[in-house]
């Protein structure tokens, strides 16, 4: 398939063809509405109401208390259906926490696993939280160097004082995709622990952390898990480390014997030790539901449709409207994830412009457009009909009329 | 009142005398239940259901990411609602994380803020989450000593190597109660912070933060606040302190600009700074629903009912079976929250039969049977039965029977 000037009909022959167009049927998409901003909060799937309205009036509701038999282990029941989609097996995930918290857990366990070697290596560009959470664990641990390199500089920034590697698998802004497989093996080499966050990875590309090595990892399960907004992250730990890390926020409920409230930690086997507090059970069933969306799914299918909207968006534009974008996304689809960013220094109107069009991207600062793709709700006349918005927005130059440019306070 | 010799009948006329007998309307409570379980998990109010529906398919399936712009706000939307709960003021109290990693962030702050100072005083007695949240923090940073005491001898064990002290108001196990003024004016006479886990507290007792000179504090929403298994923790950090204390683990959403993506982080003004990473909007949307059920009611009324009912339950159990149980709990309801502990070496059997009976609350290790009083949702009538049904259990010696005898893995 080329995007070189491929029409509507096409597109249409194309979700005819699509072995994922039954998939969008599990969700609710607004009418008219063409959602290219699954990466950042997924759609709803059309389980996930009936589910909690089950889960709040039987289990909670008529079950009380009771529910927690079945509730406490809710984090690795949803972790271990999480699991296939990053090449995980059962007993290795869990939901828990959020991504931020899950990370800092990682970082301390990594660092007190690797006695002796103080530097966490990661990238500048990598997503903001991730450096705060590094930040924090250095500040509290005192005697961390955080070293920040570019993204082609890794394996050659790696030496014998580095514990762990701390990076972003597919890049927020750009979609830039790391070697998963290469930069692990480069930090196995030095004797460091590798730590992935998926979040921009988790059921958008394909993530095999057993095969590549993987340490460890967290993820997001609201952007293309679309598990609700503020959904539970989940932590990955590699079954041959876990007995050999610990959780450096415990809690109660990693504990091996936690209603036998003793005064002293044991950790319990396994991931389980990850969890710290009582799950959040509302919105672990949201997220399980969503994950019912899955059903008959491989993540290979979801990924050759989603390579093939990104390259026919990233090709149409190029057509359309390479005078004016910059992609600022891989080429390489090999390279790229789930998303393409265009990078206009009026991107921040444009889409404004484009949102009151009825096509969902978001900005971020200082110059991209950036547009997610996520198979198991999109077709390939939206890819079309979005670009036809934006050539539109563009001729029309409706971006720079002033009720797009005003910047509002949370976007 | 008095609970000698009590009838049912008397405990109807309280009932129609009850100034909240209007609040149980609020909540789903099963028919034949005596739940006295609230004190672990709180019963559903009913508009927890159609608030989450609502807030399912309208924000987030409707609104998509754009819910944002309302979601942002949440943890301080919440925690302005369970201000006045607990005697702190708008902008104190934000509804984040889960207790213990709500703790851990008020324990890296609190002994942040006092260099020089390595001691945090807690009691062995303490939920043991918070022991275990403690010990992770002890051994994070290193140098800090965790001077456990009793319960009576926290103030005597203050000097000024004590940075903190962390301890909860209401003891999980009996219900005993420390004078919260009175200890929180000790930790300041020695240039201590006072950290106060209000979990069995909020809602069920009066707190007045402000008042009481309090520096710090964390809370359980699925307690008496009733939202739902795994609701979000409270954090409260006093407005003087908010600009001195840095989140020990710091997040985007935490951030005073988290979409400009820094590379480094700004901590947000106020108690915002302390909120880590996406808040679980699915959860506060619960949350937020059942603190509706607070429309009209003081703290005073709860407390006013509870201190009765913990009253008539004390007498009607001693009168009747004084002989069979201690009561673990204060006698002196001033020293008690919501909750009324019995001794008993076959406690666990004990719970289970009366269980079966359609009376629930639950065991402690090694021999508390716990008992919690809801004043939103429970009747006198429902303690006046509870007693009955303990007293038909001892009497016809039915907890001695094999299947009440076998322990479950989780309780």
């Amino acid at each position: 398939m080329t995007g070189a000037g491929i029409t509507r009909e096409r597109c249409e022959e194309l979700d005819r063809e699509d072995p994922l167009r039954h998939v969008r049927e599990r969700f609710f998409v607004p009418d008219g509405l063409v959602y290219l901003d699954g990466n950042s909060l997924g759609a709803l799937a059309k389980a996930v109401g009936p589910a909690v309205a089950e889960m709040i009036s039987a289990e909670w509701g008529a079950g009380l208390s009771g529910g927690w038999d079945r509730w406490f282990y809710a984090p690795e029941r949803v972790g271990d259906r999480i699991a296939p989609l990053i090449g995980a097996g059962a007993g290795e995930v869990v939901a828990i926490d959020t991504t931020t918290v899950a990370l800092t857990k990682l970082l301390g366990a990594a660092l007190a696993a690797r006695p002796g070697r103080r530097v966490v290596v990661t990238t500048a560009t990598n997503f903001p939280t991730d450096l705060y959470a590094l930040a924090g664990v250095a500040r509290l641990l005192g005697d961390v160097e955080v070293r920040m390199v570019d993204a082609g500089a890794v394996a050659d920034s790696l030496d014998e004082t580095v514990a762990a590697t701390c990076l972003t698998h597919v890049d927020f802004r750009t979609g830039a995709m790391f070697d998963m497989a290469a930069v692990t093996a480069a930090a196995h080499d030095v004797g460091a622990l590798a730590i992935w966050d998926l979040c921009h990875s988790v059921g958008a590309v394909v993530v095999d952390c057993e095969q590549d090595g993987v340490d460890l990892a967290v993820g997001c399960c609201y952007k293309y898990l679309n598990g609700g907004p503020g959904a539970p992250a989940f932590v990955y730990v590699r079954r041959s480390l876990q007995e050999l890390l610990e959780n450096p926020l415990p809690g109660w409920l990693g504990h091996e014997a936690p209603f036998d409230f003793t005064t002293g930690y044991r950790p319990a086997g396994g991931v389980r030790r990850f969890v710290t507090s009582t799950p959040p059970i509302i919105a672990l069933a949201a997220l399980d539901a969503a994950l019912d969306a899955w059903a008959g799914v491989t993540v290979g299918a979801v990924r050759a449709k989603s390579v093939a909207m990104t390259e026919l968006f990233i090709a149409t534009v190029t057509e359309r409207l390479g005078a004016e974008f910059e992609v600022a996304s891989p080429r390489d689809p090999a390279r790229r994830g789930s998303q393409v960013s265009l990078r206009h220094e009026q991107g921040y109107s444009i889409v404004q412009a484009l949102i009151a069009r009825g096509v969902v991207g978001d900005f971020r600062a200082p110059d991209l457009c950036r547009f997610g793709f996520t198979p198991l709700y999109l077709r390939y006349v939206d890819v079309f009909d979005a670009v036809e918005q934006l050539v539109a927005v563009i001729e029309s130059e409706e971006h720079t009329e002033e009720r797009f440019r005003a910047r509002r306070p949370v976007t």
